[in-house]
């Protein structure tokens, strides 16, 4: 009876129409475990620079399976065999593949859940539909574990041009307005091939994948490292430190039951292990119901906490009045950073056993491209496979595949 | 040195970059109330229909006032004077129309804050703001409450033809991805005049304007009234009336302080009121902390309140499962209504005498657009001034004007 | 060997990649009749008016190919079956729908091969082909001339919502920059079914197809029917005519062999006559070799004649100086024609006795829609069938079937 | 009465609405020179290699006026002073940059007006244009010609960040649908910046650049050199060369007037000299009658013409059977060329002689970025100035200034 309802449409500003092409697609979104999703935006508190950024998790997650459903078409087309279950399969396995970030994941990881990455979240969510579902996630768990034999599909969901990154590229570029990040996906997926068992790109896509190393390489700057979004994460990452420190004193702090959970107790990766099929049902629940909104009421209740540490870091997430930063290319000299602390303990005598909560510094980096077992390579007419920082007389290897390093210094708007 | 900040580029996927071009308009943007606009989704629920439309009241003002700007230039370029204070007032103005806004708006004046207007709020908003800019929004309260001599700038702000009405109908076209909603805001603007101090439309406009008033119509059906999102609207007034009634006897409600504050008091027009020019702190302050996350994290939490309606429809509103909706050109029949009521009572015989929680009829309509005093004129060569519903040969008046009206009833999805 | 090639992809700025998914599609597009649509711009004059709208009437005929292909594939998941041989024959068919069209269609048919549609000769270039092609052309002739059994496959191709129109109204959108003509191809393509061997509607789609009917409307008055776009073709019509009135006479005029044949030579619709299987080999050869280069070519050349009629219109079509009109909703009063006519004549003395040809009235008119046999039927979910001019609330049938007329006065520029 | 007309506002699908602001701009573009450029396609012979690719050389002129307006404001909104007649002067001459490109430019200047660059051809009609214009064009000569003090004038119009390629990029990626080329280019605009009467870049811009430089090259090779573009570029070269050395021997070549003179007199740079104030006027006017159309129809009439080397080049050139192709980036082995003439010789012992007109090799090469006196400057917070090959970590400066070359070679389709 419902059955019909399950070919559904769905509206997507980037794709156009994305339409569920399988009965346990249809199932896998009406979840509230995929639903949580749509609370919890793609790129965090990019949105305080960039306002049109405000994409969720579960778009994303859609648009990603859009386009592996058309790299499956068009590996199909091109004679390699791909059975409609392992469709389906590689479908669930992209769509949960980032079921288990959390809200504003990075600060979440460096903070609450210290040293749990949302793969093994993902991969317990995974499990526990699979009971659920009796069974019929058994093949997408494969794939995602890359257990399954024919790993291209793995490759389709992790790998240097999973449809993960060609998704969220073409769509933090749109939500963004940074339109030069603009990549040709579509291209791209018409170029792919497979040979022993690996995903290539045929040597009229080498230009596309130039420019999509160069168009990433752009977002990671330009968006995902940009300097007034990193000291907002970091903003967050120590209001919710201090959070912890509070709650394992014993401290009272007024936030949802989800995150009384994560705060008052100590999670960590043992939890979520692979090896314990997610038994502990308590915590998986919990985090089934954290999404962003629960970290920013958390932050304009803690505005009138009595600890003033608390207070103050609460107030810039809430207000969007977070630290102010300096990036650079060496790091930043130790007499910059005496400087900014002594100013800041004659402005705050109150604080100053406190001022590594307000003054701090760090490195951020990025590779573009790793050479190596992960590799792009590009298949020449002569059947030849060359890698790409090899094929590339424009990207050399070593600047490919060097780490990008900038240093960075916050401190209070207030010294500036 | 702070000053040179003062001058700002947004970034926008929607116009592309926008400039702000007055301090005042810094300074507002950066006041927590402005800010507090990022986490009020400009459509509610709409993005529980149309995932992409996650866009915040932020981006939209932000919009308008860019649009604004672009009508300001026109309209000078054809010799009309607006002085520079002139436009700054308007641009304050517009950037802060909708500032009264609360989360879910239109959920919220049907069970919170009953019978208070968002223009109201806004007033409020801007009173309290004016008071503490030393009265730098003096002349943009003029332009607001329309009593500023000249009125064609009220009329960009708030009228058939206004600019808000341009942005939102483009972006929400565009967060949507219903493309075929696309209007020409460019082409109208270009074609912007004004004669005795109305704004008009040259003729060379009037087809876009045909377009206009059918594309708003367009997004009317398929996006602001499309029968999931009303379900979801009319759910989430349920939960909050229920939550209001239980708060007025007294029973606890796990909410955000800022929640409370509109759960436990009485707070009506009175106290949004322009005589008193918004004396009341206490509302407005709370106002000013009140936001989607706050509705976001009360419904996830009282999915496990004792009561067993308000558990029943939070889980509604946190997990997606809304209510299911039929919507109809005629009213329900009451065998319907009856026969639905019936099976309710059997199937939740504990609910029975809640069933005006689950169960229910309404209706809801649009004018395309209303002639009169409000109308949208369409300026001749020959300097004659005609009414659209007389000028489009094919939009006739009373097609236009006609209410359309479409009846509805909600049930719970397991009756289907 | 080559037949790989015969898969093929194509750039196209407005669908994306273009697939050619049946060998014979590529022969056809291999073939110089094809081929010469590449020249042959869409909307003849129109990018004098709109710079952007240079574009060809092969793209068009792709474009509208790669929608049938995405309407094929809609109504074969609703279950209905459409045999390969069909999709090929249908998908052969609408790339040649237009085959036929000449240089500036629409003139010519005014003056150089007077009243021999563009249709008759598409069907003549479809005997030929099919002959070349030893019959591969059969059924997609009986889908072209609607005499194969499932109509509902020429309705796709000749009827108020076939592809034709939903590409060129997308196309020209795209290409002129008039932005809001933007119409939801996709969605009314996933709203089609059939009742009946009828392409219908269904119920969901109705708000799509008032937009697209206004669209349509507004894309005919802003672009199509533009005053200057008018004005042009006049200029054009009356410059072929008289130089078929110079060639009867016998004066030379420089022109293209293909060009020479339909000037020098009395073309009819008797040399296209579908019962002839289009015999005459002369006819369609030279046709094949036409145009719009040659009319551009031949207009610069005579800029130069002697005959001053020629040579002063000649002038106008080359360097887009042409005819001034006035547009207006009544009959242009015989004062104001007379009253240019004794202008130009004081001017002109010279010129006195072809006055018309410098100098007519004349009307252009649409119809939104015309109801009747091939009406639009919205299909709602009680399975009734509704035609759209009742269906829709907003769009009454008189407005939408009245057919909506302009007159206009052409004359010399010089005399404004 | 006219003035007003002269403000005037075109529709371009690329940057939507623009204004001509000046009268002389308004003018100038109705001049039958620039006219003129309506019929020559900005890509040439790209047309047959990607269908959308129908732009002209007008629609890219006026579009990089409108950039550089933008460009204008930009500068004066950072303090620096551009007088109103500069920058009249300076849309003026970027407005008339490419007046002088022929039809398929690089082919022409290849075979009929040998060695004679389209920049001297442009400045011979701006200084044809100055004279009729009584010298209204002084000071864009004086930009044009990087003569005017102010000389980041001249690189807004032709340099390494000019207006030109900000435009033709943007345009190109349009039209052609290779969607991945697009550039920042309001956001480089936004960061251009003035030191030392130099064009700069702010180093927040640096990312932009860096994309802006891969954009290009992706062009490059996807577009601009694409191989079955150089093939029938190098047809059509081999087509005119064979009709000048025809001509040259007194054969008779039906073709229009303005192409006959180019092809029985031999034109040289001398004509164009800008000493001589091209005196020529019989060279200027025919230049300025030629086109596109001129070129096509010629390709068609000689079909039939006597001459088969002739004959057969044209009929490749008209019905888009080009010659074959293939790129590779070492030198053609001589053994592959032996082979494949030998092939010809043996297929066509008729054309033996002739063999070189079909089968031959050369080698196209591109440079992303040539450092020195031309140099991108990327502008520091501490005012310094480095060059963005040292400036950026990514794009080293051997990558960016080697250039990259590929060698070709051409053979009729029938030996492949």
């Amino acid at each position: 009876m419902v059955e019909t309802n399950k070919k559904k449409i769905i509206n997507d500003p980037v794709h156009g129409f994305i339409s569920l092409n399988h009965p346990l697609i249809f199932d896998l979104i009406e979840h509230p475990y995929f639903q949580r999703l749509r609370n919890i935006k793609q790129l965090g508190l990019t949105y305080l620079v960039y306002p049109g950024a405000t994409h969720s998790r579960l778009q994303h997650a859609l648009g990603a399976m859009f386009l592996l459903d058309m790299a499956i078409s068009t590996l199909r087309t091109k004679g390699h065999v791909i059975t409609d279950d392992e469709a389906e399969a590689a479908s669930a396995a992209i769509l949960l593949h980032d079921i288990g970030h959390g809200p504003f994941s990075h600060a979440l990881e460096y903070s609450i859940v210290k040293g749990v990455s949302h793969e093994e979240i993902s991969r317990c969510f995974m499990y526990k539909l699979n009971g659920e579902f009796n069974g019929r996630l058994n093949l997408a768990l494969q794939i995602f574990d890359n257990t399954y034999p024919k790993h291209f599909l793995h490759q389709l969901i992790s790998g240097q041009l999973d449809m993960d990154r060609m998704d969220y590229i073409k769509r933090d570029t749109f939500y963004t307005g940074v339109s030069e990040g603009t990549i040709g996906a579509d291209r791209i997926i018409k170029m792919l091939n497979i040979v022993n068992d690996q995903l290539v790109v045929e040597a009229k896509g080498i230009y596309s994948i130039e420019n999509f190393l160069i168009a990433r390489r752009l977002m990671y700057w330009q968006v995902y490292l940009h300097k007034t979004v990193v000291a907002a994460e970091q903003t967050l990452i120590k209001l919710l430190s201090r959070a912890k420190t509070l709650a394992s004193k014993g401290v009272e702090l007024k936030v949802s039951a989800a995150f009384e959970f994560f705060l008052y107790n100590n999670i960590n990766s043992s939890h979520f292990s692979k090896d314990s099929n997610c038994f502990d049902e308590t915590v998986i629940d919990n985090f089934a119901r954290l999404d962003d909104t629960d970290i920013m009421v958390a932050a304009k209740t803690w505005i009138n906490h009595p600890d003033i540490i608390l207070s103050k870091l609460a107030r810039m997430v809430a207000d969007r009045h977070i630290l102010s930063i300096e990036l650079s290319n060496a790091p930043v000299p130790q007499e910059r950073v005496n400087e900014l602390i002594i100013r800041f303990k004659q402005a705050h005598p109150e604080l100053a056993e406190y001022v590594d909560n307000f003054i701090f510094t760090d490195s951020v980096s990025i590779n573009a491209y790793k050479p190596g077992n992960e590799s792009i390579n590009i298949l020449y007419n002569n059947h030849q496979l060359v890698d790409i920082a090899q094929a590339s007389d424009m990207l050399n290897a070593n600047a490919l595949s060097n780490e990008t390093k900038k240093f960075f210094i916050c401190y209070p708007k207030e010294l500036r």
